[in-house]
């Protein structure tokens, strides 16, 4: 099955938007978990939490390989693979090199850890990507328009009419999109901004963060985002979810709030 | 002591431009090494052959983190700091994320692996390479022209008289610089971008990979990149170093290329 099918099939059988992020900071783990697999331990249990409303995960790198648990991440990915096959696992890296080091990054992301996608920064060409979008199984999620508040500097300079992050989801979609495995990372901070690239980009999905913790709007998402078939988003949240509660009851709290997330987009879904 | 002053030691005590990339591909190591500290085995060999010739190392993270060996890395480095603690590591990582997480990779960067500086991606705007420039002990070394193909689908896109590697170079050198420790990668194989960055980034140092494999001309990139004192310069090379004898004699002939490099630079820089 290849990657596009996969998450289409996701958003259909899970009934969900939801993206859980999994992005467990060392020192903010619950103090009921302790020991050599605390990382992998607190995602297992957010993962069991919160799958039922859950449409893909998304482990970010950078809290693993930061504090040398590159090995939880193995296993947490593992475990998403084993229990909950049919929830696509996209690793956030925003991986960036020239062809025979990106050759080794997608090594890393689609064979050490089994990733279903990797998100990728589009910055050096179109050239650097063919090593992600030439595993036709896997996904490749580029980042266009990012959430943060510096994402203008570069991605929203004009020329000749359309900004650098228009260009990026030009690109991917006229010229990179061979095998159909494409998707964008637009930040929920700039809905017209992720409107235009659905415009851009027709039923390609688009990874939104930046609800919660950063602010954006869900119901402007919904809006500009959804494809004509009311799917086509993955509305990231990561620390609203696994920090819902610092307590012993954190998986509980996780799948409570997990689940309000996906009953709020459905809801707001069903009335625009 | 802070990485300019500790770059501009090493270029004038080893009287070398060369950096050298240490990139083992694990499938390409001479067969006369074997073992689980192969790829560290390898780099020790490699780094004392070449150490003589050399003003900068560059681990690229890819090579070992496709094969789950960051222990190799890890120690690697430590190598480099005991056995050569003048010359500086630069980890070659090209990392870019928002605020929270480049903290994360920041901490990887300089407190697990202690380089002593990390390439970093500017796609995502000002505000994400904060995390790294407030180590102000460490250097932060900025994608701007890269030296692949396709570089020019992003970074050579004008918007009103300045390209977007211009405008990287730009904003590094006026906004982002406060700590001095910007360094900015352009590639060999654009001289004529070199010129242009030297002209734009003023003293700030440019890391030039593209020279060997990638064809990039030597005396061009000199002409265009060298600063006031004749410095200013990590020309990299990797493949044709590392991999200049497959033999038992691959240390030997990596040192003979170092050299021959290393002598080549210094030959040009007196004739121009």
């Amino acid at each position: 099955m290849n990657f596009l099918e996969k998450v289409r099939r996701s958003w259909q059988s899970q009934n969900s938007l939801v993206c859980v992020g999994l992005d467990p900071h060392p020192a903010k783990l619950p103090s009921v978990l302790s020991g050599k697999d605390a990382l992998f331990e607190f995602n297992r249990q957010i993962i069991d939490g919160t799958a039922q409303w859950a449409c893909a995960f998304k482990p970010q790198i950078a809290y693993y390989s930061a504090v040398a648990a590159e090995n939880q991440l193995e296993k947490t990915i593992q475990y998403i693979k084993s229990e909950h096959p049919h929830i696509p696992v996209i690793l956030d890296a925003k991986r960036g090199d020239i062809g025979a080091t990106a050759e080794m990054y997608a090594k890393e992301a689609f064979d050490r850890y089994q990733a279903d996608a990797v998100t990728v920064n589009p910055y050096m060409g179109g050239d650097t990507l063919e090593p992600y979008l030439s595993r036709t199984d896997k996904g490749v999620i580029i980042l266009c328009r990012t959430s943060n508040p510096g994402s203008g500097d570069l991605q929203g300079v004009s020329s000749e009419g359309e900004t650098i992050a228009m260009r990026v989801a030009r690109l991917a979609s006229k010229e990179w999109n061979q095998h159909e495995n494409i998707g964008l990372v637009v930040g929920a901070t700039y809905p017209e901004q992720i409107k235009v690239m659905r415009e851009i980009g027709g039923e390609m999905p688009l990874l939104i963060p930046g609800i919660g913790a950063q602010g954006g709007d869900l119901e402007e998402v919904l809006k500009s985002g959804l494809d004509r078939r009311g799917k086509g988003l993955w509305i990231n949240a990561s620390r609203s979810i696994i920090y819902a509660s610092n307590g012993p009851d954190f998986a509980e709290a996780a799948s409570a709030e997990a689940q309000r997330l996906c009953t709020q987009i459905n809801e707001i879904k069903a009335k625009i």
